[in-house]
C-alpha cells in the first residue's frame, strides 16, 4: 500500500469538491423550501444549514453511489438529509448546557445568534425535516427506502449518536479507557458517517457482502475523522477550523490526543484509514473516490 | 345531536382506558429495550416515557384502527412511536430556555431531575427512536409505512409542531389575532394529534375519503384538546393536572382563555368537537370509540 501520510500531497486535491458543490446546491434548494414557515425558524435553518463545512457525509453517500455505478445525484436527497441530521447535532452540541460553544464554522453558533430557545427548536426541526426529505424526495423502492432509513435512525438514536453524546457529557473530567473512548466516538461520530455510506449503498441496491465492507469502511473512516478532528482542535487555530480552538482541553474532554498524545493519535488514525482502505479493496467495487476521501480525512488540515 | 356538555356524564366513562393500558404496556416493553444503552440515557428515557399521562395520541391511533375493522394492536408500534414524539416535545418544551417548567405529570420535569444537558439529549433520543420503532416493528406494506411516516414527520417538523412552538416562544407578550392563535395551536398540537389518526388509518388501508374526514376530525379534536388544556391551566390546581398551574398567565402566553375568557373558549372548544363529530358521521365508519374520545376531550377534568 502506498504511504498515505505523504506531505507532498495537497489534501484538497484528494477531496471531490464537485460532489460537495452538488450537496451545497441541493441544500440551498431545500432551504428555499422553508419560505412559508415562521420567519423566526426559517432564518436559523438557513443560517445553520448553509454555513459551509466539508459536507463529508453527503459526499461519502454520493461517492458510495458512484462506486456502485450510479449517478451520485440519485442519492442526493438522502445524502442531504444526513447533513440535516449532522447540522441539528452541531446546534444541540453547541448549546450552553452541553459544549457551550460560541463559534461554529467561523460564525456565532446558532444559540449565540438566535437565542437558546430558537436553537433547541431549530435542531428539532432539522431532525424532523431530514426524514421528511427522504420520504418526500428520495427515489428507490419502498423496501429500500425503509432499510436505508433504518440505518440512519439507528445511527442517530439512543444507541447511536445520542448515546455517544450522553457518554461525552457524563464522562468529562473522568479519564476513560481506550476501549470506552472508542465506543463513545463510534457512537457519537462513526455510526452516522457509516450510515451515510450504507444507506446510500442500500438505495443503490448493493449486495450484502459489499454493504458489510462499506459499513466497516465507514466505521473506520468515521473514527479516523473524529481523531483527526480532535488533533486539529489542539494544533489548529480557530481561524483554520472555524471552531473555538483548544476547547476540549479546557473542558477536560476525553479525546485521543488529550489521553495519548498527538503522535500516538496520528498513528491510531492512520491505522483506521489503512483498515478502511483494506476493506474497500475487498469490496471489489470501483471506489476511487471513497479511497481518496479516506486519505483526505487522514491528512486534512481543517 | 345529543348535548355533549352534560354534567351528569363522568368523563372517564367515555375514555377507552383499555386502549391506554395497551399503550402503557407496550411503552414499558419498549423502554425495557434500552437496557444496553448508557445508564445516563436509559434512566431519563424510562422516567419520561413511563410517567403516565392520558396517552391520547396512541389511544386515538388505536381507536382509528378499530373503526376500520382492525385489531387496535395492529397499529401499536406506530401509536407508541407518536407517544415517543409527544414525550420528546414535552421534555424540550419544559427546558429553562423554553417554558422553564419544573413540574410535569406531577413529578420534577426531565431537566430538573437529570440536568439540562441530559434533558436535551433525551428528547433527541426519543425523537430518533420513534422512527426506529416504526421502521423496526410496525407491520404494513412498505408503501403504507412510508405514507404513514410522512404524516408523522410532516406534523412534527418545520411546518408542524416545531413551527407552532417557535411561534409560541416568539409571540409571548404580543397579543395575537384569533386566526394566528388558531394557526399556532394547529401546528403545535392539532397536527400531531391528527397524524396519530391519519397515520393509523393509512396503515389500515383506509380509502382517501375516510382519510380526509379523519384528518378533519383530528384537527378539530386536536384544537379542542389544546383549548381545554389551556382552560384547565387556569381552572385546575397543579395537583389535578400534574403541571404548574397558572403558568400561561405568568408567562403572558397567547391562549384562548387568556385572550377571550373561559366561557367563550369553552364555546369554541364545543364548536370544534361538534365539527369533529359531524365529519366522523360523514366518514361512514364504525367509530364509536372516536366519538367517545372527542366528547371526553371536551368535558375532561384533567
Amino acid at each position: 500500500m502506498k504511504e498515505i501520510n505523504n506531505k507532498d500531497i495537497d489534501p484538497e486535491s484528494l477531496y471531490p469538491h464537485d460532489l460537495a458543490n452538488l450537496a451545497n446546491k441541493k441544500l440551498e434548494e431545500l432551504a428555499d423550501g422553508y419560505r412559508d414557515i415562521p420567519r423566526e425558524l426559517e432564518r436559523p435553518i438557513r443560517y445553520c444549514l448553509l454555513s459551509g463545512g466539508k459536507r463529508i457525509r453527503p459526499v461519502l453517500a454520493m461517492a458510495a453511489a458512484a462506486s456502485l455505478g450510479r449517478d451520485p445525484e440519485y442519492v442526493l436527497p438522502a445524502a442531504c438529509a444526513i447533513e440535516f441530521i449532522h447540522s441539528y447535532s452541531l446546534i444541540h452540541d453547541d448549546l450552553p448546557a452541553i459544549d457551550d460553544d460560541d463559534l461554529r464554522r467561523g460564525k456565532p453558533s446558532c444559540h449565540r445568534k438566535f437565542g437558546e430557545d430558537i436553537a433547541i427548536l431549530t435542531g428539532d426541526a432539522l431532525f424532523a425535516e431530514a426524514f421528511s426529505i427522504i420520504l418526500r424526495e428520495q427515489q428507490g423502492t419502498p423496501h429500500r427506502l425503509i432499510q436505508a432509513m433504518r440505518e440512519i435512525t439507528e445511527a442517530s438514536g439512543a444507541s447511536g449518536m445520542v448515546a455517544g453524546q450522553v457518554t461525552d457529557v457524563s464522562s468529562s473530567r473522568h479519564r476513560m479507557s481506550r476501549q470506552s473512548l472508542e465506543k463513545m466516538h463510534t457512537n457519537k461520530t462513526a455510526r452516522l458517517i457509516a450510515a451515510s455510506i450504507t444507506a446510500s449503498a442500500i438505495l443503490c441496491g448493493a449486495e450484502k457482502k459489499v454493504l458489510e465492507k462499506y459499513r466497516e469502511y465507514g466505521m473506520n473512516t468515521g473514527l479516523a475523522f473524529q481523531i483527526t478532528d480532535d488533533i486539529l482542535d489542539i494544533t489548529s487555530s480557530s481561524m483554520v477550523t472555524g471552531k473555538t480552538a483548544g476547547k476540549d482541553k479546557k473542558q477536560a474532554k476525553n479525546t485521543y490526543p488529550l489521553l495519548w498524545g498527538i503522535e500516538q493519535s496520528k498513528k491510531i488514525a492512520a491505522d483506521k484509514i489503512h483498515k478502511a482502505l483494506e476493506v474497500l479493496e475487498q469490496s471489489g467495487t470501483d471506489n476511487l473516490l471513497m479511497k481518496n476521501i479516506a486519505q483526505f480525512i487522514l491528512i486534512r488540515r481543517s
